[in-house]
């Protein structure tokens, strides 16, 4: 029912991460009858980004520089190195305003079943690093899933065989989480990891 | 923390309605690291299609064509207009495969009080059009809120000062609707307009 050019428009919007059928759709008469020069503008950013933005040499988060702003920063700490799984880790650990090391960015985390090993997250690149940088404690902050766990194990041994320090995110219970909803597994995570107060 | 080209992009798919500060993040780092051949042509779908889709010159839906492929379509009833206040209503009503008639798309309904007239939503149209043409009935589709109200009495006036019918599509019960969970105005109004059986 819809003229091809708008189907085409509602098919590649669907492109996008949580957007279905009927969202789409409103997006695009959204941009077809409200706001044209917007929408116009969305679709030359969109083009200009994908073409120009690219991975920091160094840490590979995304930037349209070769280097990027955090590794440029003359105050961050260059000998702490923060391992995450994508560039929006880097933003959340950026957010909570704490850290003031760097980061290296590995694209996902190792799956064999997937046929996803070291060189395809870029771990090769990181050995590099920790090799060639003063680095002195590397801080895994990767998801706590399977395969996350399975990845932090498997850069734990290549950062200790090479003499540096390896620490891990704390896990436990969420600021503001009530006990009760907190589950079995994260609760037991949380026991164990008790501090002294 | 995103470089300046990131946080532009985030800032443009926010423009797309129901996408706030997160997703349009995540849509970003989605487009650039997963899909840029698919983001690079959704940039330029959304070009092309607001540069080319306009209103049709008898109905005022979407299309890219003059007149749009329903008013095109041999076999539609033309003695029959429905009118509704948005393109996503006319797809709404083909997608419930019941209606065999044309439309008339107006922007929107009545809103006095924001100073939109019958000018505004394309009323003056809409006469031309059941002046011009052979229309025998229109059937009013409007939002049962107090301005689709407003605007179905609105064209109420000018449809039977023409001669012609006026009709609007039922208000009720949705089908597979629980009585407890409908407002009491829809069931007021279902038991006013209860039909033989």
């Amino acid at each position: 029912m819809l003229s091809p050019l708008i189907q085409e428009l509602v098919d590649a919007l669907r492109t996008l991460p949580g957007v279905g059928p009927k969202s789409a759709q409103r997006m695009a008469f959204f941009v077809l009858t409200q706001a044209q020069e917007k929408g116009h503008y969305l679709g030359h950013i969109l083009q200009k980004a994908i073409r120009q933005v690219k991975t920091c040499q160094r840490c590979r988060m995304l930037c349209e520089t070769d280097v990027c702003s955090i590794c440029k920063h003359v105050q961050r700490d260059k000998s702490i190195v923060c391992v995450v799984e994508s560039p929006a880790n880097v933003i959340a650990i950026e957010n909570a305003g704490m850290y003031q090391g760097l980061y290296f960015v590995l694209s996902g985390h190792l799956s064999p079943i997937d046929g996803i090993g070291p060189e395809e997250i870029g771990i090769e690149q990181f050995i590099q690093r920790i090799e060639d940088e003063e680095v002195r404690e590397v801080v895994l902050a990767l998801s706590a899933t399977v395969e996350g766990e399975a990845t932090a194990y498997y850069l734990v041994e290549l950062i200790k065989k090479r003499g540096l320090k390896a620490t891990r995110i704390a896990h436990g219970i969420p600021l503001g989480g009530e006990l009760e909803y907190v589950d079995e597994g994260t609760l037991a995570k949380a026991l164990l990891d008790r501090t002294n107060i």
